[in-house]
């Protein structure tokens, strides 16, 4: 049993936990896409499936878990190695909380199925969601290859989310309050936004987990861009 | 070598984890705590103080998943025992990121001393701050005592900083409106608040941990409560 030895096989534990994570988040992935379209096409029965489908996902963070735990049990990884499988574990609670959100969407859709939309809110949403969407698939790629540069800039691409959730909620403001009608689905509307922009915020920590598992070192500055994207916002309304 | 003698030291080492586990969520509530009267009374010396401090709770993050891993690789605990110490892992990510928070605030100290202060502001800041605080505490007893009723009761009152968030977020809005010159001073005021929602939804995520840790089941419902409050909220302006 030489070194060599108990590396290939750390590698090989090492290979099915990513494995099992880049299945996780494709679920995750599918699941918002699928809660986002059941919203805005008042689809209930892939809402239903949504909501099925979260067992599966939250099944997969717990053999992620017991795997990663294994490994760290048996293999006794180092420094580096050590780093990254607690990552893995870090990241795989991440995208459970994901799932959830994506569930949570999910179940408005039969609340919001009896009234009218509001008119801009469905193409709002679902740029939110395909944003959202984009940077997750980002930064598990940014996790497998270890690309902390990758990591940096989904990280900064959050302060776009955060920028669609407050002008989303402006508008539904301004719809509540000149017709006390639309406070139901509006305030539905508004929630199905913070939950992206919520899942936005876990996809900035999963991105912060794969910079301090590459490089050691955490991000110093709290998504700096926020600050210049927001004054544009709010000044050119 | 039998089980109790196992067992025993097992408990050893999870005290000695707790027990900084208890220390890390010490040095972030101070640093919160730190960070708001800084905000709050101009005191830029305060504020350099909080910043220089992170590196400890960071420190301790580190040191919190070394001594994890030791254990997991040490006394290869069972089912509950390692559910237990995952989420101490996953609970000490989420106080680093909490702590992250804080640091930012402190950092728009600066920025904010030199404006006057938005009227209203700081009394609110004040209240949402010491609402998160006062969850932190609960969260932490919660984990320690392993209270699973008590993790619930912090899921649901996360609403009520939620709620904080969007009336100030209005109310900012109106003073931007009203003058452009509020815009900066404003903007800054309006990521500190973000900073503290986001800080509820990180003693949120603790609150689930505990309660996947204690009843080996994820809470079902996504904080239902914040449906009421908003309607409230939002119908009584």
């Amino acid at each position: 049993m030489n070194g060599e030895h108990i590396h290939s096989a750390f590698d090989r534990d090492l290979e099915q936990l990513q494995a099992d994570l880049v299945r996780m988040a494709g679920l995750v992935e599918q699941a918002l896409r699928d809660a986002t379209n059941a919203l805005v096409t008042h689809d209930t029965e892939l809402a239903a499936k949504v909501r099925r489908e979260d067992k599966r996902i939250d099944a997969l963070e717990d053999a992620i878990n017991e795997e990663a735990a294994r490994l760290i049990a048996l293999r006794a990884p180092l420094a580096g190695d050590m780093r990254l499988v607690l990552s893995v574990i870090k990241i795989s609670g991440h995208l459970e909380r994901m799932g959830d959100y994506a569930k949570n969407m999910a179940k408005r859709t039969d609340l919001i199925a009896d009234h009218p939309m509001v008119e801009t809110a469905p193409a709002v949403l679902k740029r939110m969601a395909n944003q959202v969407i984009a940077m997750m698939h980002q930064v598990v790629e940014a996790h497998i290859s270890q690309d902390s540069a990758l990591a940096h800039e989904v990280r900064d691409s959050d302060a776009e989310v955060d920028q669609m959730y407050n002008s989303i909620f402006r508008v539904l403001l301004t719809y509540m309050m000149e017709d006390p009608r639309q406070i139901a689905p509006c305030m539905h509307l508004h929630f199905i936004a913070k939950n992206l922009e919520r899942i936005g915020d876990h996809t900035t920590s999963i991105a912060d987990q794969v910079i301090y598992a590459v490089d050691g070192l955490r991000p110093d500055e709290d998504r700096p861009k926020a600050d210049l994207t927001s004054v544009k916002d709010l000044t050119g309304s």
